[in-house]
């Protein structure tokens, strides 16, 4: 069963795929299928003895090109749908131990193009209306490989919180006249206080209202509405942002920082949300001190409202003092 | 800091609280604070040596009647307002190792007895908007104390998640002249696939687009805005199911299952949402496998898409064959 669903009591599609429910869990480091196709580690899902970054189709896929048709009849009540879309995986380096930060700038720029390159050819899909791309990273947040990975979801619909995003943004075009982030990255360059680590091009700050503790929006100071709106210096300003901030995470508590870290950026199908589409990326981690998970319970769940523990100008100082301080310099000399 | 701040990229108003950082994290069983007071368990939170059901203010408050001013001035771009409003605890017994379901009938019926009145008198103080009764439970789900308790928040507007669902209720009121959800309990009953249990008020079944693969919700049949609106047998229904799904719940994999309940009822400030509020219970168990979690990541916190490894029929059969036989057989003999 490989199907969308849309609960009427909330509106929203949701996703089955029992396939799923069996698919690899915690190989060995022996047994992972993300690494290269060696002598004594033959049989990976790359056949390659090495290689830089690699994008290929998910073995167990959510959405698909060519879904099976639904197990259910479809009615006016209870909507039904084919699991159409696309879902892929991005491998970001053949070395089985490494993390995005581990990666030199350079080599984070490539994946940076990557996800550009599959944005616009996803965004081409007459099936895909959304490509969203993301990384899970660690145990605590449901990481089922180790090898680091992230993840591109082609969804045949704008997702919700992409959704809400996309209409506040709309609001607040018409209401003021301006991009809401636009008006918030210059705030916030401006405060400084919640400001973690900028560029020429981009900047690194705990959100006003975060959801979680240690949560950082990673946004362009211009209104560039996805990857291919950068220019190859713009992106390689990404690429650095990135490795500053992941760093910073692995720095903060002396291990690697599970997160979930989203990019958000333009719908693919309709010119009209461009006025309104400006590309950032979003770390969600979930620990709210060394030993201790942000987790997810009634008020989030069930009624939507997020409760955090900690104040954003704190948090803020706290992976301040966690930046390399080569990038802090750098930061800090930047306009 | 405890206050209120309004995400100007959702819209959405998030509460901030940092006293609860450093609040009573799963202290040793003859330091629960929910215990009765006794001789060698003294000065707990509850000066009695035995009681039925408690409710007190939550020691850790996210909101309050009296908040302090907030931490930074408000702006047009950034709201911020102080953290009114209510936080509860509702202890269900005083025995340390008991859960809900290993209560009676009856002692679950006072419980639902005082949730009832605490949904009146929190309802009408002037803060409080909406007024949500929830349970965390299980270490899974982050639960910093064992002794079997739930809570009630006192929200100063209509959450996220409820706002959601009255203003898709509203869409098809409009649209079909009917309650939602009174046209989704008849589907189930008619269907009876996905109905795990169900006596003369209420039904328990999994949602047709479950986000969790256990996910249940405990609907009235009859169109009962809020716990005031039943009589007392109804009452005494809703008791009785809520008795049965916890107990399946603790059979289906033989030990307690981690889960959050929400209890969704009518906001409380306006009467124009009557029409649309239909009280119901969810139960949101984050198990996948007796051994594997459903984790919210990528899709779920990054683009509000929920995807679930399971059908919904099936796992309503699996939770079907672990609800006790007693209570089986009344469900089926129920009409």
């Amino acid at each position: 069963m490989t199907e969308r669903r849309r609960d009427p009591i909330t509106g929203q599609w949701r996703i089955f795929a029992t396939d799923r429910q069996d698919r690899t869990f915690l190989p060995a480091r022996t047994e992972c299928p993300l690494c290269p196709t060696l002598p004594g580690h033959p049989s990976t899902e790359i056949p390659e003895p090495s290689y830089d970054v690699v994008v290929f189709d998910n073995r167990f896929p959510s959405l698909m090109a060519s879904p099976p048709a639904p197990s259910v009849m479809r009615t006016d009540l209870y909507e039904v749908e084919p699991a159409q879309g696309a879902t892929e995986v991005v491998v970001y380096t053949d070395e089985h131990s490494a993390s995005l930060g581990d990666l030199s700038t350079d080599r984070i720029a490539r994946v940076v193009d990557v996800w550009a390159d599959r944005y616009d050819q996803l965004g081409r899909r007459d099936e895909v209306a959304y490509v969203f791309i993301f990384e899970n990273r660690g145990e605590a947040i449901g990481v089922t490989l180790h090898h680091p990975h992230g993840q591109i979801y082609g969804y045949p619909e704008i997702p919700p919180v992409a959704r809400l995003e996309l209409d506040t943004a709309l609001a607040h075009l018409g209401a003021h006249g301006t991009c809401v982030l636009c008006d918030v990255v210059a705030r916030e360059r401006a405060d400084g206080v919640r400001v973690v680590a900028r560029n020429r091009t981009f900047m690194a700050y705990v959100p006003f209202a975060a959801r979680f503790p240690y949560e950082l929006q990673v946004t362009a100071h211009r209104h560039a509405t996805s990857l291919l709106d950068l220019t190859d210096p713009e992106r390689h300003d990404l690429a650095d942002l990135l490795r500053t901030v992941t760093r910073a995470y692995d720095a903060l508590f002396g291990f690697p920082l599970p997160y979930v870290m989203s990019v958000h950026q333009a719908p693919t199908d309709d010119g009209e949300w461009l006025a309104v589409s400006h590309l950032h990326v979003e770390f969600t981690p979930i620990h709210r001190t060394a030993e201790k998970l942000k987790y997810l319970a009634g008020s989030e769940i069930g009624a939507g409202a997020f409760i955090n523990d900690t104040s954003p100008e704190q948090t803020a100082a706290d992976l301040r003092a966690a930046v390399p301080r080569s990038n802090l310099e750098r930061s800090l000399a930047c306009p």
